[in-house]
């Protein structure tokens, strides 16, 4: 079997799974007591905390463990509504995640959410914002780090800059930044808050974290309890953060160039065999593991269900049952046609999908083509997106 | 060592840990994928959420899996104050947990709370309520299942009927009952909200559940996905999941009657040697591993750290830095005068803690009052409850 949807979840890396044993036999105590089995559970915390800001190259004191990204999104969304002072309006990308956009029509409503427009090839469209800044000032800016659908890798850092110039409160979801970047996100420059959840990056489903930028220090995610200097009550899940940390300092080691040029070979073979193919964001840049591409004939549905009787998962945001907010708003803000993305395959590699997997999927898209010409009308279970 | 803190956490139960490793082996896939590694990742939560039901005696679409009771209990009170039509009061009783009444606090503001008084011995005044009802309709009455300092069980079924039957929202914080009382919190009668926690029942910290009364199903705690039936966004934690279920089923067993008993034997020992000794909630009903008691000498802080030092390890309420939420304002509601707060304990046992680990602790006390005798004044460190 090939897994080609490491955008939706990663295995457990093996350093996580041997911090969380170590973390749950030794220090399975209340951070938060004073005696001897918290005062252990409490260094693994420090520990943690301490590895994980310095692999994001940001001050720990600035690192809230969560239960993941959308519980961070979600939290710091409402923290910056609670915290606004007049009626302002919250600037996103229109190629957002739904924990962020979902999130802000909760808290801001419809009317007050500004969708930042992409280019065809799906980055943001920076002339855009830089000229509505010359005459309005939102409470807020979105932008994510990496999209989900196409792997295309935003301008964050350059929108971060000018929101700090100008005093405007930026925050970047980069959920798919962490284990496919292999560096930092540049929040060390400051301005920045930002999410990551570790289950993306070879760490455990439910555990995350939000960091804040300066301004937002002492804000509550959660109130109860003096845990996460007081900004989110609740016991810390020490062996989940033990876990993160492994799985994240193990990830921002550069991935293979074999590992890393296989995407690429994979492309020149599709583009070679259906010149028609589109290929979604190849012009802008990527990360390495993302292939979202639409092919020239058949419904997403019935290339994927053929694929996974193969053996190969891999998705699609085709049948996405709420395609408003599915992977099918994506491919329209970048002007894709309704009819082109609802044949759209989303693939995407992790750090055991070698060479030789991307070759193997090829030919078995070659060998479902030549299936699906041979057979008549077919009905296959609808595959989405999971993001 | 002694571990005499098991109302703050447990060590994870071999069966949840069991659990936890098939989980993140086989089924580490994304549950809302619809290839054959999410279709395995979603049978496994399925059948955790299926088994927490039984076990809670609750329909499966009421259970909404969360990152633990401070999550739950946050976000329950957002939603209802989000949904109140009317600026209405919430009613809560004056021992709540703090990440119940610090959330009332944020979400209705001081003004708005009315804290329900409790007995001297901690059992909430159900004649005070019945009596105030007779003019007044809160939007919300909380009350918890079992105290997490003195281990009072509260009239949470009574009161909930009494709120039923007014049509009157009820919620209870159920942390402390579940792997202590042995048995379904009697939700399945209909009206009652519920939280829990699953690291304080053998589960792993980070994972819980909030349980909706039908009249609040639908309610969304996190915005962005369909998960949870599009009440809560984010991928599930499925090993945690697991975990949870497993740890909760095993610990619905009663736990044996020797050990249930050694408490009783421990206090009877306490009060035959300090006649003076003040046992909290005495003669209310209460857990059976619970013995919050003040005794008649030496400030609380020199008891504990004596105590670790021999390797017993309990807490207090006495050192709490944030004295106005922590255990002194759950004495204080029960009239217990400041100055015997300050020389009070809180042991609690577990399934592990043995008659002699009682008999033991018994003996080490004795030791430390003798020792205490001989020495001269000490500032040990500060000892809290962690809750």
């Amino acid at each position: 079997m090939a897994y080609f949807d490491w955008n939706a979840t990663a295995p457990l890396l093996p350093a996580a799974r041997t911090a969380w044993l170590e973390a749950t036999g030794n220090g399975w105590g209340n951070p938060s007591s004073l005696y001897r089995t918290g005062i252990r559970a409490k260094g693994m915390l420090d520990s943690a905390r301490a590895d994980i800001a310095a692999a994001l190259e940001v001050d720990a004191s600035c690192v809230i463990f969560t239960s993941g990204a959308s519980e961070s999104n979600n939290a710091f969304l409402r923290i910056v509504r609670e915290r606004e002072l007049s009626d302002g309006q919250v600037w996103i990308s229109s190629v957002e995640h739904p924990s962020v956009r979902e999130a802000c029509r909760h808290y801001w409503g419809d009317g007050r959410i500004v969708q930042m427009p992409v280019t065809r090839d799906g980055v943001l469209d920076v002339d855009w914002l830089a000229d509505r800044l010359k005459t309005a000032r939102p409470a807020l800016v979105c932008l994510m780090a990496v999209n989900n659908v196409t792997g295309v890798i935003q301008p964050v850092r350059q929108v971060n800059e000018i929101c700090r110039l100008l005093g405007i409160p930026f925050f970047c979801d980069a959920v798919q930044w962490f284990g496919k970047c292999g560096g930092p996100l540049g929040a060390g420059a400051g301005g920045m808050s930002f999410s990551l959840s570790a289950h993306k990056f070879g760490g455990l489903k439910g555990t995350g974290c939000l960091v804040l930028a300066e301004e937002w220090l002492g804000s509550r995610l959660q109130f109860g309890g003096g845990q996460e200097s007081g900004s989110r009550a609740g016991t810390e899940d020490v062996a989940g953060i033990a876990a993160m940390a492994a799985a994240l300092v193990n990830r921002l080691r550069p991935v293979d160039t074999p590992v890393r040029a296989a995407r690429d070979t994979f492309e020149g073979k599709l583009t070679g065999f259906w010149p028609d193919v589109v290929i979604h964001g190849k012009q802008a840049p990527r990360v390495w593991n993302t292939c979202c591409f639409s092919l020239p004939d058949y419904p997403a549905n019935r290339w994927i269900s053929r694929l996974d009787r193969k053996g190969f998962e891999v998705s699609s945001g085709a049948a996405c049952s709420s395609a408003k907010d599915g992977p099918s708003s994506v491919l329209r803000s970048m002007g894709v046609d309704d009819s082109v993305a609802g044949r759209t395959i989303r693939v995407s590699g992790g750090w055991e999908t070698s060479p030789d997997d991307w070759d193997a999927l090829f030919d078995a898209i070659g060998e479902v083509y030549h299936e699906l010409g041979e057979s008549g009308p077919e009905s296959g279970p609808g595959y989405v997106i999971r993001i």
